[in-house]
């Protein structure tokens, strides 16, 4: 693996992570925090899941960054997001947004929207997730929704601009081909494996492991393309030693270790 | 395991299973959250996991069937449960109850009698909570609870037929031989492991399962029978394989998606 | 591993939980709920995880042990935990306080404190933990927090003495060397791997583990050093077999079944 462009790419993010041990705080779908937390963990980041608005807003101040999943919102979720962000916000403490499942679910999708003046430094989705951030599509059906049809690639791409250009920030499209933009770069990634969507929460994971490479990379775009890079390229590494979902679930988080060292 | 006649009686459901890829909206204890899901994906099915009465009820009627499971009961599920059954049984999609650990538990008992009359297509629990439904036991002590003595077997079965002549559909008791009746058929599945004990949540995923299976096959008997079967062979392929209760968790997730292909 | 000093000593407490399957009843973080639920399996023990007011109290009833741990925290914890400690008290049951990333986080803190008035056989924590709880340190910056310096050797020992002499029960401090003392004895338990801070919610299972273990044992600090040996020899013998933190956790809880048989 050490010739691979993605991995040059990517090697001083994943070194800095490792060095640096960033604190992640993360408000996340309950279904996937042990993945989230087990996968920062084997990047080398360390995890903080406290999401009540009693003190989610105070202990997000010990963190390095911070990742907001809508996934299955609970009510302390719902009411702890917010003061949370404007915590981070006002610390300077980049955050990453992952709007899960927006769409159709009443509660999130005007929340997603409306956290976007909050400007994340990346926000990371799929591409009907996207669409619907900016009010052009129909939403998710379900977390793992890639429902597009002809001529929505570009749309996306649209989508996707139109939320840089009100963040000021990176947006980060998971699909077959990854795409990774901002106001100025635009990156494609066509790697990783279809095994990521036979195990629940790796999406909410490339959030997690987005704001992790955000605590110690500047560039919004470039932590994300890292990112990216990093689960990708582990979950290469994990299907070609994988029997099935269950052992692709565990060779994933050895291999998030591994890549790059 | 081409000869099996437990596999052969299944195999149809579970090729309809992975061929519609089915969405099953899942209200189901926080600490199996994780093993549902990925059970689920591993299955071929697509889980969903909000829970609050705000999204619930709206994001449910996306979904091509709904598990209700009263393992850990939030107050989030406490309050999202009745509202989310009511829009599955407006829309006419099958449903499955779990009433995990129902007996002395002040809220999750008579709650689950209640949600009996939104008429389950299936109503999946051990023998202690099928009694417990209908009165005629002290309930469960605790999610893995068997406490069966003698003449318990008839009483079950008793008070399983109870329960299929209220709901008119079918009920599905777990226990070392497995029982699946309605007002017209009986099934009963000797297979499995013991090992599906010694990890949480495998009785959650055949709720899932079965409602994974009941999207597809409108006989819930049928489906029921089905989603046994593909839990007990898978679980008896991980157990060959295991070497303790850790790695039988990841065998079992790669035998869903083993068996009968 | 059967000439194992720390093993013979452990082993009684092993066979006495693995003969009695005591049910632990766990009102533990959300993020770990499911490695506590598969480790205490896999120890023999049966978990059980309702954390409303509404149901705890009830349901606690039926449990040989109970075990806090306030690592998330939610709504639903926070409003549980002192009914369902009260209970417990009430019915003289064992239970643990596991007091996870108290120092500045403004509800679990001051609880924490509170609690310890209720005299938990045994509290379970980190050096940064243990400080706090006396209002000694800091407190700590994220679960796996171990930011002692030159001299806290010292000052964490008489923090836990301070609290061993509140409660009059034992206190577990976990760290490269785990420390358990009560007011009369102390031991030093330098065993374990640092693969075990690679996995979320180790330390919450020890905490569980913690529990079963008071269930059988009556001495509260023969039951914590039985805990703690069991989990650093299971840890152990699965960083013998790991390749990465994702087959170390699977071989973890295989190990948890394993040791001392």
């Amino acid at each position: 693996m050490s010739g691979d462009p993605d991995l040059a790419r990517a090697a001083p993010v994943l070194e800095a992570v490792r060095a640096a041990r960033p604190l992640v705080h993360c408000l996340t779908a309950t279904v996937s925090m042990a993945i989230v937390a087990d996968g920062l963990l084997a990047a080398g980041a360390r995890p903080m899941m406290t999401e009540t608005a009693a003190e989610a807003p105070v202990v997000t101040t010990m963190a390095d960054a911070l990742v907001i999943n809508l996934g299955t919102l609970s009510t302390d979720a719902m009411e702890g997001i917010p003061p949370t962000v404007a915590a981070a916000v006002r610390d300077g403490r980049p955050w990453v947004l992952d709007p899960t499942a927006i769409g159709i679910a009443p509660v999130r999708t005007p929340l997603a929207r409306q956290l976007l003046g909050s400007r994340p430094a990346v926000v990371r989705g799929n591409a009907s997730e996207v669409l619907a951030l900016t009010g052009a599509g129909p939403g998710g059906r379900g977390p793992d929704s890639s429902i597009v049809g002809d001529g929505t690639e570009v749309a996306v791409e649209h989508a996707a601009r139109e939320v840089a250009s009100r963040t000021g920030g990176a947006v980060s499209v998971s699909g077959e081909v990854d795409l990774v933009l901002d106001s100025q770069r635009r990156a494609q990634v066509a790697r990783g494996t279809a095994m990521l969507s036979r195990v629940t929460g790796t999406g909410c994971l490339l959030g997690a492991l987005t704001a992790a490479c955000a605590a110690v990379q500047p560039s919004a775009w470039e932590a994300a393309v890292a990112a990216v890079a990093w689960l990708d390229l582990a979950g290469e590494l994990a299907a070609s030693r994988a029997t099935g979902p269950g052992s692709f679930r565990m060779h994933l988080l050895d291999a998030l270790d591994e890549v790059g060292r």
